[in-house]
């Protein structure tokens, strides 16, 4: 069965022009989700690494389960201001404007070897942010991996690390 | 091994007075992670359901790593405007003014039956609206199960289904 043929296609969202792909219909069937998770962990299984950094809030669901399945440790990443105490953070360039993620310092142990995971490469914009904040911590990126990759968006361009994706459009 | 010691309190987080409990170094070690949803799932092992309803963000990865360990479908609880297509929402009262959250009209079917999952209980207003919506879908709510349950806020009190936590302060 094709994860691709499972995703739902919503027009104009979040604003006219762009198309959609919703990956719930692959969450709420119980079969789906360990499918999905299961072709994500054969995707990176020759990776060798220890944690999965992911990427609020769609990688949120795919980091977590699974790093259940992998027995991996799971780090956030998250838009400012939402984790608690002290953080690092980083600021990179939307088209319009910028945006902010932060970590916590404690979160990736030097040497550290781990992978980054979301939903969805786009621009690459957050990915390659993110792989700065985890070298900043000290630790070692083994790849990046993605359910979906928009590839006329050229992301992939922006990440020096192997980078993986299940579904390429 | 306490669960309960692993949290690490933050002072003043998310406003002054507040203490946040933190539940990152519970996600971050690996070992820790598994035996937290080893035991979320042992908490939830006689109740019947095939989805567990999870609700943004930190519900998203607790409630996603457990519906992989445990067989089961998962679904979305969203802040609004952050779901695409059509939706059903529930609009709710907090301290000072109103949130409102939203489902997608799909993600439940007639008598299904779910859990709602989420990492905090604390004055219930969320975890409450969110049995409405689940309910106004036509979903059959087996119950309500929390990493950690505030007691002293009785948002047990406004569940009017099972309610487990693993952790009750």
């Amino acid at each position: 069965m094709s994860l691709d043929k499972e995703l739902r296609v919503v027009p104009d969202f979040p604003k006219p022009g762009i198309e959609f792909l919703d990956i719930s219909p692959l969450l709420e069937d119980a079969k789906l989700f360990q499918q999905l998770i299961s072709s994500l962990a054969e995707k990176s299984q020759d990776w060798n690494f220890d944690k999965i950094v992911a990427i609020e809030s769609r990688g949120f669901i795919l980091g977590s389960a699974l790093a259940q399945a992998m027995g991996k440790g799971f780090v956030m990443v998250r838009k400012k201001g939402k984790l608690p105490g002290e953080t690092v953070a980083n600021t990179y360039d939307l088209e319009y404007g910028t945006d902010t993620i932060e970590m916590l310092p404690t979160s990736i142990h030097k040497d550290e070897k781990v992978m980054i995971l979301d939903d969805v490469l786009a621009t690459g914009g957050t990915a390659a942010a993110t792989c700065e904040l985890v070298e900043k911590l000290g630790g070692q990126i083994v790849g990046c991996l993605f359910f979906i990759e928009l590839s006329f968006l050229k992301g992939r361009e922006k990440l020096k690390f192997p980078t993986e994706a299940l579904v390429i459009r």
